[in-house]
């Protein structure tokens, strides 16, 4: 038997998770296989730890995390998944049925989905006989002994086997009788989860709770045996899941009507991502599910980090958050008809479908500072305890930052320049540094390949000059290394910071190489991370300008905690 | 009597246009009313226009153009509207009820929406008693009395009266005895359509097929006269329309749900601007309704035209169309996993719902490691028609695709790269020019605060060289202008290109400035738009890359056109 490396925990251990949390809806992410397939998602390795970490964190029940015979890097994320620990979550990889006229054990494609080593592993099968005649170009038997062989290996390898019935209703609906065939063919052979995709997304909530219907019936009549799902004992209508795309625009619909059709697994991508108009998005679903149908999704207190979370997906794919996307868009909540924001500030439930708050989201009154004002009040507190929404920094703070964002400037993302921000107006800042000038040269060819940028920079502490050079494989970093060698000589702590993100984005690509960019870097000491911003139409001073943002706020936080005493 | 002056038509010209197309289900398209209270929406006189006539020319029945009472730039609208031709469209006025404590007669707002002068006015009131008593703060027989004398007041004037029923679910789950008074009030007092609103758009579908077949059954038993209804006599039903907001994700399901409950009237705004997350957005169901629910809306011939026309609206109020939009996004028909590709091209609707064609949309196959050789060959065949999956180019391009991806490449947004890298496989190539060497210096503070970035370039041509300078606002801007003017000298047909779009992405952010950039530059000549892309940890040097494949698409590109005839 295979060794499961990726469960990362004992059965005990599995044992105590089950007793910290039973959801009542299963939520499965696919994100990093079925969101990869979306236009423009492409992630790294790294990439790829860092959604399932997030994922985890918000309290999924099921990562879907890759299709390791497709490609290689998804080989190598499962390689070294075994190290990552997860708390909620069990990481599954992807893959078909066998092929025709061969055995599962033979088949290189099941063997690569043995050796991604996963407690689970999720098998696709064709429920569509247009899709077992015209694509696969099998017979409709061969098919059914494809699906059947194939969930009793992964069985007997003591895996959990959840069976994705693709194109479960467009099949359903051509030819009931072999659709449902291919559901019973998983089923006996010991399948914990079948999973309906509308895969083309072409359905009406009306043939997702028929064909639901017919599902739950043949399986009631089939007797299945109870099996565990989250330690308790199921249904059959427990072990049906969902998997709706979003090509009439009714992934959501889909997927909550299947819910109240009985199902109790939901599959989708945290954003949406996914082939062509994308996956259910289960930022969108999962706070119908939990706050409408009041079936729980999320550990306690997850539902309230869905937005922060969501964003956090979006922004490490390097895409943002669609701001009009319900629940946990920007725009979700912002009201702007004058009689809209009237009837909110009566009673909010006249114009909100649900609190904010609940999904972690804030209400914005538009062209209007009321909204504003309260949260930049909230943040500046940080700051000065005894700042109010009525303060008068407060509306200072918003007409700097409505100009400020006009320019382009974003401080969502970058809490440090924004904290730095609110001290320049409430006089609590003086410059640690000054840069009296930098000078960057790149050039091709280079003597040297790797490193084809050189920058010098010039910096004044005290009355104090310091000069420092550095080369680098482009501008920016090059520019970097100057800076902080200078900046060493006086602030020996800064060599413990290092940048752990770094990106650019064009603000308005209409103008192209002379558009403006906005830069945003993440930085860390070892302890604590911070984001800094920003935005020029010269993407080095864009840099020049975070890179000075992250030093000063790393220098202000020593000196805070070393000399608080004496302040 | 108000003269109708907003008509543009005699009686006759009515009838002519009622004889031409009867829709099965009216559109009612509220983008300059409704939309323009979407967060960034703004549309000036001139606009409005702009987007009525894009209505019209789609075909939509009713255009809701504004709310008279509450902006003078929609009264100014109006003022001109006259002029408008409209062929297939009414336009709609909007405002409320009267006033508590007045008459119609004396109300301003109503004044203001008489004034208007159009054909049909939409009038809404409060379904919902938490409305009446905590918002309006009037009793609910007063607001029984507001609707039934405003609707009775413009009847007499001889308009027709659109009726729309705000907040009607959540008001008929609150107290459905009072929330179907409402709508009794509205139909005995003789509106000629009853629009049922999910204001807060938080119901699910279940909620909207329970409300509507509560309301067909009570103008059922109150024996409604069959009234005009483009022409011909109409059913309970058939007065009756939906109005949903997105705000879970539900508009559209919710929508088409209606439609299949008997509604024949539909309102949304094309591209979904409106309110928080936006009303039903009309591209997205008017597909659905005519191909899946086979129920006419738009004039022959029009449905394919709904991808442009929506690019259009969207462009005028200066948003993109979301790519993964349904049926019109550029995404909307995209396929990237090779199994997909693999299966369309076998049989298209084993991955696609509906022919793209019908709704004026394409088919792409995006070129990436997880799409397969069917899609590689099939672009390829652009180069070399005798191409197939099988030959021995395609596996060679894939396997250097695959390559080419692990380094962070990325051709799905860059066709013109992809073809030249095809060319190169195939021995169609040979460079045009080589730049010999570069050198891109950016200094602060510099003598010129808006040029702080010189860049020198030499190529050659032929075994001829040229050296160039430029300067620019960043250090991609100046080199991209040395090599211009370094290649002007040889390819004056150079000089008609710009870069139109340009963006970067940080592959891995985790390396932080020396993470790898990938460039993405979008090139016009005036005639054509082409993508190219560029990799590398230096910036400059991954623009390069784009740059240099942009120019080499359009130079091949011109001696194709040329000089086919000698090659």
């Amino acid at each position: 038997m295979e060794q499961n490396r990726n469960s990362g925990k004992s059965p005990e251990e599995h044992l105590e998770k089950d007793q910290r949390f039973h959801p009542e809806v299963e939520i499965f992410d696919t994100t990093l296989r079925d969101g990869a397939q979306g236009e423009g998602i492409t992630f790294s390795v790294q990439d790829k730890i860092a959604v399932a970490q997030a994922l985890d964190e918000l309290g999924v029940r099921w990562i879907e995390a890759g299709n390791p015979g497709s490609n290689p890097k998804d080989m190598e994320f499962f390689r070294i998944a075994g190290e990552l620990k997860l708390e909620n979550a069990t990481l599954c990889a992807f893959g078909a049925t066998r092929k025709k006229g061969t055995t599962p054990g033979e088949d290189p494609m099941v063997k690569s989905l043995l050796d991604a080593g996963t407690d689970a592993v999720v098998l696709f099968g064709k429920s569509w006989d247009l899709h077992v005649t015209e694509v696969l170009r099998v017979s409709l038997e061969e098919n059914l002994a494809m699906i059947a062989e194939t969930v009793a290996f992964f069985k007997e390898e003591n895996k959990t086997v959840i069976y994705d019935a693709e194109h479960f209703f467009d099949g359903w609906l051509a030819n009931p009788e072999y659709a449902l065939s291919t559901i019973k063919a998983a089923l006996e052979a010991g399948a914990d989860r079948i999973v309906l995709c509308d895969t083309n997304g072409g359905c009406f909530p009306d043939t997702i709770r028929a064909g639901i219907a017919a599902v739950i019936q043949q399986s009631e009549s089939m007797k299945v045996p109870a099996v565990k799902a989250g330690g308790g004992s199921v249904t059959a209508s427990s072990m049906i899941g969902i998997h709706a795309h979003n090509d009439a625009d009714m992934a959501s619909a889909n997927t909550i009507t299947a819910v109240q059709a009985g199902c109790r697994h939901v599959q989708g991508t945290l954003v949406g991502f996914g082939e062509r108009s994308g996956n259910t998005a289960l930022a969108a679903v999962i706070p119908s599910i939990e706050l409408k149908l009041g079936l729980r999704c999320l550990p306690e207190g997850k539902l309230e980090r869905i937005s922060e979370i969501t964003r956090r997906v979006a922004e490490i794919a390097n895409v943002a958050v669609p701001d009009d996307m319900p629940y946990v868009g920007s725009r979700a909540f912002a009201h702007k008809a004058g009689m809209h924001a009237d009837g909110i500030l009566k009673i909010s439930r006249s114009f909100e479908h649900i609190d904010p708050a609940k999904v972690g989201n804030d209400r914005r009154f538009l062209m209007s500072e009321v909204g504003g004002r309260s949260a930049i009040a909230e943040r500046a507190k940080k700051i000065d305890p005894s700042i109010t929404k009525d303060h008068p920094v407060t509306a200072a703070l918003a007409s700097r930052l409505k100009a400020l964002e006009a320019e382009g400037w974003q401080f969502e993302g970058a809490d440090a320049s924004f904290e730095l921000l609110v001290r320049r107006e409430l006089g609590k800042y003086k410059p640690l540094f000054k840069i009296e000038g930098y000078r960057v040269v790149s050039e091709h060819p280079s003597s040297d390949a790797l490193t084809c940028s050189h920058a010098w920079a010039k910096v004044w502490v005290d009355g104090q000059a310091e000069i420092a050079a550095a080369e680098g494989d482009g501008p920016v970093n090059a520019l970097d290394g100057a800076l902080r060698r200078a900046l060493n000589h006086f602030y020996p702590e800064l060599k413990q910071v290092r940048l752990s993100d770094f990106k650019v984005r064009v603000i308005d690509g209409k103008d192209a190489t002379a558009a403006k960019v906005r830069v945003l870097i993440e930085s860390t000491d070892g302890m604590s991370n911070w984001s800094t911003v920003g935005v020029s139409a010269d993407i080095i001073e864009a840099s020049r300008a975070a890179l000075v943002d992250s030093i000063e706020y790393k220098l202000i936080g020593d000196i805070e905690r070393r000399f608080k005493a004496y302040l």
